[in-house]
C-alpha cells in the first residue's frame, strides 16, 4: 500500500512559542512552558484531544484522536461532523491533550492534585484539499495511535478520501502545563498522622483481542505485541 | 475531620434526559445516549474533564477534576482560574469527560477507531456559596479520585474555602456516546493479510510513592493499595 508518510518534507522547528494573552499559563506559571519539544511531546503522549469550538454561541469540548506532524497538528472526521465544519470554515479553536501521570496525595484536601501534562494549542483550521496532504495526515493518525499501522492497514481510498474532511492547525499559539513531584503540604499538616504521596498512573494494554473474523494465520503483528502508551 | 458528604439529601433522579439540539449525537447516533444512569457512570469513571467555556471570543478547553453528586456536577479550583470566573459568571459551558478503553485495529486505515465512553455536559454555572454545599463539592472532588480519601485528609480551613471557587452544573442536558466491539470493516477487506482486533486499554496504578516527608509510622492507607480507576 502507500505509504505517504516520508513524502512531504518537514519545515524545522526551532525557538520556543511566543505566551500571547491566550496562551500565557496564569494559574502556577511555574508550571507552564512555551518549549515546542515539551508540547510536541505532550501532543504525540496524549492517544486523544479535546477540541473546544463554538456552534451558535455554545462553547463545546468534543473528544477526538489528532496527529501531529512537526508544527502541524491535524483532526480529522467525518464530513458530517460539526466540529470539523466549524474548524474547516476557521472558526477560532483550542486543541487540549492532557495526560494524567499520577494521583496527589496530600495530607490536606486542599493540596490534593494530579500530576499531568497539558498542552493547549490555539488556532483557527485550514481545510486540507491537497490529496497528498490529506493521505499523510490520515495516515498519520493511525501512526500516533499505533505506530507501525499505517505501512500494514490498507490505505484509504479515493472515496474514503472524499467521505473525510481533514483540517490543519498550526503550532504557532500553545503552552504546556506539567505537575510532576510529590505533594506539597503546609508545614503545620506534616506532623498529621495521614498517608501522603503519589499513586503513578499509566495507560496499560490488556492482552489483545484478534476479530472472530480474522483469518487465523494472520499472526499479531511485533508493533501490537510491543506497544505501549507514547 | 468534618466529613459532611451524607449531611445534604439528595434529590432522586430517574427519567433519561431529553436530547436537544446541542446534545442530540448527530455522528453515529446508535452510539447516543441519554440515560442518566450511563452518563453518571463515565463522569465518575473518568478521572478528569475538558471545560469548554468562551473567554473574549476564544473558546478554550482546560482540563480539571470533577466531581458529580446526584445530578449536579461540581468544578473548583482557584478563586483566579480564568475558567471558574467564566463558569461562574453563569457563561454557558460544556463540560466533557472521555474514557478511552481501548484501539480499534481495522485492516483499512478508514475503520480504525477507539473503544471510548464519554459523557457532554451542556449548562452553566451556578457558583456555590453555601459554606457546607462548599465542603461537600470540595470532598466530592476527592473522593472522586479517591474514594476513602475525605474521611481521612484534613478538611478544608475557612481561609483554603475563601480561596476556592466552587461551581455546581446542573445535570439537565447531556448525552453520551460509547463505542465498544471488534473493528468493522468492509466485507471485500476482511480477506486481507491484516491483523484486526481490538487492544484493550486501562489506566493502572503503579506502586504508590510515599512523601519522603512521611513519618514512616503512617502506614498506606487501604483504600490507596486498593485503588483501581473508576
Amino acid at each position: 500500500m502507500d505509504n505517504v508518510l516520508e513524502q512531504i518534507p518537514l519545515a524545522p522547528s526551532a525557538a520556543p512559542l511566543k505566551p500571547t494573552s491566550r496562551t500565557r499559563v496564569r494559574r502556577k506559571p511555574a508550571r507552564g512552558s512555551y518549549d515546542r519539544e515539551l508540547i510536541h511531546e505532550i501532543l504525540d503522549r496524549a492517544l486523544i484531544c479535546h477540541v473546544a469550538f463554538v456552534s451558535k454561541d455554545q462553547p463545546y469540548a468534543m473528544p477526538t484522536i489528532h496527529a501531529r506532524r512537526g508544527d502541524t497538528l491535524y483532526l480529522h472526521g467525518s464530513n458530517g461532523s460539526r466540529m470539523l465544519r466549524v474548524a474547516a470554515a476557521g472558526e477560532p479553536l483550542c486543541v487540549t491533550a492532557t495526560v494524567v501521570d499520577g494521583i496527589v496525595l496530600a495530607r490536606s484536601v486542599f493540596h490534593h492534585s494530579l500530576n499531568y501534562r497539558s498542552a493547549v494549542v490555539i488556532g483557527s483550521g485550514r481545510r486540507v484539499v491537497d490529496e497528498r496532504e490529506k493521505r499523510t495526515a490520515l495516515e498519520m493518525v493511525v501512526e500516533h495511535i499505533v505506530p507501525g499501522r499505517a505501512a500494514d492497514a490498507r490505505g484509504p481510498t479515493a472515496k474514503e478520501l472524499r467521505a473525510t474532511t481533514v483540517v490543519a492547525i498550526e503550532l504557532e499559539e500553545a503552552s504546556a502545563k506539567v505537575r510532576t513531584g510529590p505533594p506539597v503540604d503546609d508545614l503545620e499538616d506534616l506532623q498529621l498522622s495521614v498517608w501522603a504521596g503519589v499513586v503513578p498512573l499509566a495507560v496499560v494494554p490488556g492482552a489483545p483481542v484478534p476479530d472472530e473474523k480474522l483469518d487465523g494465520r494472520v499472526a499479531l503483528p511485533r508493533y501490537v505485541a510491543r506497544w505501549r502508551s507514547g
